[in-house]
C-alpha cells in the first residue's frame, strides 16, 4: 500500500494555443506531471481512473478555437485539453468507465456520476472509443433517431470509412436501405464495399462533378444523407434529394478549419422537395444506450457489424492522430493506446 | 339564353418568353381572346369560370424559369400562364369557388375537383386569395405545423408585412409568443407594430449588421424563424438561433432572381444547438382547411386577425403587379382584380 501514496510520472497532452486554420500537432504539448495513485482521505466524491484508450474526433477542432459567441461547448483555454469519450479504467476498484476526461496517463475524475460503466467485456475495450462510445451513439441516432429510415430507402454517407460514417451505413442495411458511401482513397471505397456491406462507393477526390457522381449512384435521388463533410458535397447532396428527404447533420470536417466556411448555395431545393434538414449531438440520446447496446452487442458477437480502428500508441503520438483526421490520414476509427 | 351562346371577349395575360433574373413586365403579355359562356353538352366534368380576383405570389417565379431538372412544379412554357389560386366563380351555377386557372377573364376547368366551394361570404371575397386561401395555408402550417410555437417563444418573421408574413406574426401572438418582424420600408415597420401587432420590428434595408439587428430585437436569441427571405438573412439567423431552435422554409424571395443563389456559411450552426430547418408546401396541409376556417373565420369576425391587401385593377395591370412583388413595391398581400 505504501507503494500506491508514492507520486508517479503523469505525462499530459495540452493545448498550446488557440488553432487557426488546420491544427498542427505543435498547437499542443506534452507536459510531464506526477500524480499521487490515492485519493484524499474523505473525497467521497472523487475517483481516480488509469486512462487506457483515448479517442480522436473532428469536434474536437471546435474547441481548440477561440469561440467569438456561446456555443455548447466552451473553448479550452492554453493549458488545457480535456476531450469527450475516453476509456477508461477506474483505478482504485478495478471497474471499467468510459466517459470524458484529460488526455493523460491518470486523471482525477470529481463527477463520476458522468462515467459510464462497462457492462460487456467480451468485446474489444477500445470499441468503448468507438462502436461501442460516443460514435456509435451518434450513427445510431443520428440514422434511426433523426431520420426513421424505411425498408427500400436510398441512404448516402459521407465520411463514410470514418467511425462513425462506418457504422451508419452498417445501420442503414440492418434497416434494408440501398447505402452508398464515399470517402478519399481507394484503400477506404474498398473497405466500403468489401468490408462494410455498403451497396456502391465512390473516392469524391476523383470525381470533377460531384452532382454527377451522385446521379449515377442514385438515379431514383437520394431519401437520406448522413451528413458529416458540409460545403460542396452538400450543395451537390442537395440537387439529388427526393421529395420529403431527410438529412441528419452530424458534422461539416471539411469546413472546421476554413476561416470563412464556403456558401452553401442551393438551400432553395429545401421547399419544393419539403426536405428536414436537422442538426444533432448525441449527447442527446443517451437514454438510448441500453436499448443501442441490445441491438449493437449481438451483432458484434455474431460478425453482423464489423468495426475498423486506427489505433496510434502512446499519448507522445496523439497529437499526429488528431490532426491527421483533418487530411483523412487515418482509416477508420482514429484512437491512441495510452497504457 | 341565346346571349350566353354568343362568343365574349376573354382577355389573358400569358408568357412571352422564359425569364432571367428579375421578371420584367415585358416577359408577360395581354391577349385577348374570345369564349363562349356555355359549356358543350355532355361535357359533365367541365366549369366555366368567371374569375374575380388572381392573386400574385413569389412562388410563380420559378415557373416562369425554364427549370433543368424536376421540380414539384413544371416550367409554364412561353404562350402560356397559369398560377394557383385565383379566386373565381362558377358562371353556371352561381357557386363561389377558389383554386387555380389562368390569368384570364373567363375559365373553362376541366378538373372542378381541385376547387374549394367558399361557404363563408361574410367576409371580402378577395380574402380567398390571401388569408383565407393559400398564404393563409402556407402561415398556418408553416409556424403551427412545422414549428410548433410554444407560449412564450421568440419567433422572428422576413418578409413580415407580406401575404404570409402578416398573418406568421398574428397567428404566432395568438400562440402566445413574442414576434418580430422585418420588412422592406418605414410604412411597412409601422404595419408590422401598429396594425398586425407585432412586438418589434426593423426596416432591414437600414440595418448595415443584419447580426447586429437581430441581437438588438432578440439578445436571447431566436426560436422559431419563419424564412422568406434567404441569403445573408438566413446566415444572420443561424448565429442567432437558440438551442433547438426551429426553421420553417416558406421561400427564399431574394434569391429568386439571382443566376446563382448567395451562399449561405453558417449552417455549421444547426449542430451544435440541434436546429432543424425544413422546407414545407401548403400544398401538404389542405386536409387541415376546415380546422383552419375555424380559427381564422371567427378571429376575422372578431377583429382578432386583420389583413392588409394591396389591390391592382384589371388584368392589364396584373404583370406590373406580379413584377413589383420582386422589388418590394407591394404594401402587403398583392392581388389583381379582374371583375
Amino acid at each position: 500500500m505504501a507503494a500506491e501514496q508514492e507520486a508517479v510520472s503523469n505525462k499530459r497532452v495540452i493545448l498550446s494555443n488557440y488553432v487557426t486554420g488546420f491544427p498542427k500537432e505543435s498547437d499542443m504539448k506534452i507536459t510531464s506531471g506526477s500524480i499521487k495513485l490515492k485519493v484524499a482521505e474523505g473525497s467521497k466524491d472523487t475517483v481516480l481512473l488509469k486512462n487506457l484508450y483515448l479517442s480522436c474526433d473532428p469536434y474536437m477542432r471546435w474547441r481548440m478555437s477561440k469561440l467569438d459567441r456561446p456555443s455548447f461547448v466552451d473553448s479550452f483555454h492554453p493549458g488545457e485539453l480535456k476531450f469527450w469519450i475516453l476509456h477508461i479504467q477506474n483505478y482504485a476498484k478495478d471497474d471499467l468507465v468510459w466517459g470524458s476526461t484529460g488526455w493523460e496517463e491518470y486523471s482525477l475524475v470529481t463527477a463520476p456520476q458522468l462515467l459510464i460503466k462497462i457492462q460487456h467485456t467480451d468485446v474489444p475495450l477500445s470499441y468503448y472509443t468507438g462502436i461501442l462510445g460516443m460514435p456509435g451513439v451518434t450513427a445510431y441516432a443520428g440514422l434511426y433517431e433523426v431520420c426513421s429510415p424505411k425498408k427500400g430507402e436510398y441512404v448516402y454517407v459521407s465520411a463514410a470509412s470514418g467511425a462513425v460514417g462506418q457504422l451508419v451505413g452498417q445501420f442503414a442495411k440492418l434497416a434494408g436501405c440501398y447505402v452508398v458511401g464515399s470517402a478519399g482513397s481507394k484503400e477506404k471505397v474498398d473497405l466500403l464495399k468489401n468490408k462494410f456491406g455498403f451497396d456502391d462507393a465512390f473516392n469524391y477526390k476523383e470525381e470533377p462533378d460531384l452532382d454527377a457522381a451522385l446521379k449515377r449512384c442514385f438515379p431514383q435521388g437520394i431519401d437520406i444523407y448522413f451528413e458529416n463533410v458540409g460545403g460542396k458535397m452538400l450543395d451537390a447532396v442537395l440537387l439529388n434529394m427526393r421529395l420529403r428527404g431527410r438529412i441528419a447533420v452530424c458534422g461539416m470536417i471539411s469546413q472546421y478549419n476554413l476561416e470563412k466556411p464556403e456558401g452553401v448555395h442551393n438551400l432553395e431545393q429545401l421547399i419544393g422537395k419539403r426536405i428536414r434538414l436537422e442538426g444533432f449531438l448525441a449527447g442527446d440520446y443517451y437514454h438510448l444506450y441500453p436499448k443501442f447496446l441490445e441491438l449493437v452487442i449481438p451483432a458484434i458477437r455474431e460478425g453482423k457489424m464489423v468495426y475498423v480502428e486506427d489505433i496510434a500508441e502512446g499519448l507522445e503520438n496523439a497529437p499526429a492522430a488528431l490532426v491527421g483526421l483533418f487530411t483523412g490520414r487515418n482509416v477508420g476509427k482514429q484512437l491512441v493506446a495510452v497504457a
